[in-house]
């Protein structure tokens, strides 16, 4: 497929590439040109402009928040008239559920077609096309993308016909990894407090009751107290949950372990750690314990 | 071996059972003697009275909680003086951090042995012999007694020599399958009232990010919205957490996602939902919700 | 003084008329006219349109909340071109710290003065005369409309230059009332389980620690369990944590027992009680312990 | 009339020197004997232990905590084989619901009389004899002992007839202070980030919605910033505030905010600063905003 690609930070470098291989013309843009650039050799065509990326009759974006994709087709000299009728737009960015329902609408007024698809997983599992795709669009067109899905991913599921609702499951999926955080930050505080060994409990944790991926990933940094780099930041982090609570608000659905992860991430962010990794939520409550 | 076992409830009488299986002597007790004679069929002795099965080198207990713990170790007619000095205590039960503390006192002041191993693993994975054991207590004695906890289990954790250590273990580990469920909980309204299928959702959560069994055990009963009839009562998970908030407290350790799951089973139990399943965390979670 | 008033409800209505009481000339302008001719027997012009209004030096508006704002001040067909260079807009309403701020700019840049000064004080207050003016503002353009504030208050507060302040300290305050009413009902729902009778109750707390008038406002209220009709409906508490909230997360600050209380109000409002005074937060909390 | 008096802390100093002005003859007893003489030289007796001033036909002990109360009654050696048949105790110590019960039990066994009466009031209220007595027990007794309270409060508030309902009532209202305290805490810190002056700001609160006491006496110390040296330790209110929800859990009471204050408590005694002002759980709110 001939594909437009606009945003190519860590996950859409990764993600972009991986359709390139996969066969698909793809033309990238990047406001920044040089990361455009450093696809160009790999095989993908830089467009001039973001307009010249929009002439696909599929347009992909991975952009870092609302803001970015607000300016891309809601600012001054956005993108949306220069897509033509009958044109696809993938959004795969982590979204709220009011923007996502706005972008629905403005793409139906201006006869596009609008998919939601934000996926799961970190930047090497985009890099290796392991990505888990949520999404939400009219069904024909859902189907007519899954050659794209599949190059990037290693599932794809379809959620239904709101685009919004996979902006929605994309969200609660990451306050149910900011709240797993949490949780175990409060547990190996407990822990370490009552002279368990950090890696002692992790191993118990990780081979009994919680053998998930996610539990081993952030159980690993938060045993070694290993909060930089960032995978990723906790001021995403708290922008991810700001979202959730906001859709939670809107759908007039308490969540109070939200509500909760919400201060904390607040609290780490006015103390200066924005930069850490977000699972430094459990640096926060090991200092609330005197640790 | 020859050992004595104390308290034949669900768990207590899948353990025993497998002790015999793997050849050693128990000699069983509990206060409602029924149950302690339906083991007799299977090779176990039956005691005559608590007094009977403190005669072993080895004393096994699976008690409710820490009252029946306390009226068998420290109430009136009390087993405690018919331990031989020497004699191992194994209190297998979900206990208190400070009653654990308080009977490894009692027991070095009496010349004998104790050790914690509380087990992860509902009745069914009692009944395989596929517990986890988390143990703690002298060294030396926990490898004597790992014939029998290879009998009940898959494997065993050493914590060290303090035995509440492994008490701490197993609280913190009912902390966090509480807070799974309760973030669970807060998950699936906020999915049900954006018009998501229930069941669709699980199937992303328990295929991407968290597939761990908890998830899937938890993840479905709340997708069937089917609470009753309990696997671990809401008034036992109340029990633990309050157990898990007391430990924390005399470690100083805030553990605020501990106290708002609190909160909210003693909801449960104040409205009438006591018997019903822990997990029904959820349906508080929907009932705030309006759901 | 001649003074514009657009924004007719129950706080707007007794605030105009004491404009008036005082020799004012006020053009009063509502979307629904009858409640403007209400007024018109008393002695205040009936403005045909929203720019007749703006025709004054002095506007004040008392609007129900941001989006009546801001289809006011920047909707289609809004009033700030038909305000004139010099003139003077005081804000009353209960508004957003984002929202003030926007205002300040755009009056600015329209070469207009724009002062915040929302009020505490319920219907009553207003009537009376009573109220509570808190005002920022520029200094001088504050002491012009002394005269405004000193008939419809009893005392007026100046927080500084940045008219936005204003709107924190009124949102703060109103934060302040609802965590009151939150912590008294859980307070009751203790008492009543308690077997203490919720008058004696009340007349202890405010007799001793709580002499305030708030606490025996509501303190009436959630001891007689009459939550309806509303003197402040719970829907409008909720608006005003939700702007708390935002301003506390513009200014990374944490506010856990403004979450907790938005997440009361939300389940009151998803439950069906939106309606009711915002007070009902104590029937949540008794509903909570099974009363 | 003959009263014993024990426990000689600053609040019992205070109060049996108010109860010897008023003409009764006080037999003083505390565990470090100097505090009981220097009451001597003003016209208390000094009992040679705690079983001299038990003779007294009413006893009157404020003790600092439960554990205090269990050494004086239920330790070794306690005061209670003492006491006589038809003597009166009159327990003004902070302490739990659960204890209160337990001693008007034995009290009644032993054909004693129980009376509950904690106090509402800081020291300078307590040397002032403006104290406020919440007081349950058995209605006849109360009105035999009023002229106590007479002499050391201003009001006296009879709950009931089971004792232990005072202290509930005690209990409820340091929550309530506590609460308060966090709060104002959350408020000022929102206020110091939006650059309003802390001391305008309590000038608005205590002048308009919360007039009470309470507030001007937390407010000004949250303003000034000064929470060194203590009017009443944050460890202190960190037991009363256990206490408070160890009564809530038994009567199934969820009480969130009371758990959010215990955490902050909690955190704030992990970190060091159990010996300032309770107060200082407004240092932490402010902390958590990065001030």
């Amino acid at each position: 497929m001939d594909v437009g690609f606009i945003g190519l930070g860590q996950m859409g470098s990764a993600i972009a590439l991986n359709l390139v291989k996969s066969g698909h013309r793809v033309v990238v843009y990047n406001r920044t040109r040089a990361k455009a650039e450093a696809l160009a050799s790999q095989g993908a065509e830089v467009a001039e402009s973001m307009a010249d990326a929009c002439r696909c009759p599929v347009l992909i974006t991975m952009l870092a928040d609302d803001s970015a994709v607000e300016a891309a087709f809601f600012g001054e000299g956005n993108g949306l008239p220069a897509l033509g009728r009958g044109t696809v737009h993938i959004s795969m960015s982590t979204i709220s559920v009011a923007l996502s329902d706005r972008l629905a609408e403005a793409h139906r007024d201006a006869g596009q077609v609008y998919v939601a698809a934000p996926v799961f997983g970190r930047p090497e599992a985009a890099a290796a096309a392991k990505l888990f795709v949520v999404a939400a669009g009219p069904r024909q067109t859902l189907a007519h993308c899954q050659p794209l899905f599949d190059a990037i991913g290693q599932r794809t599921f379809v959620i239904g016909d709101k685009p919004s609702s996979a902006n929605l499951v994309k969200l609660s999926g990451n306050f149910l990894l900011a709240a797993m955080i949490e949780c175990l930050g409060e547990a190996f505080a407990l822990a370490r407090k009552g002279g368990i060994e950090p890696h002692l409990y992790l191993e118990i944790l990780t081979n009994t009751l919680f053998s998930a991926p996610a539990y081993k990933t952030y159980g690993t940094i938060i045993a070694n107290q290993q909060y930089e780099p960032a995978g990723f930041k906790m001021s995403l982090g708290l922008k991810d949950i700001r979202l959730a609570l906001a859709a939670a608000d809107a759908l007039a659905t308490p969540m109070p372990v939200a509500s909760l992860v919400h201060d904390h991430f607040l609290s780490g962010v006015a103390q200066g750690a924005g930069d850490s990794d977000w699972s430094a939520l459990a640096r926060l409550a090991a200092g609330n314990a005197g640790l």
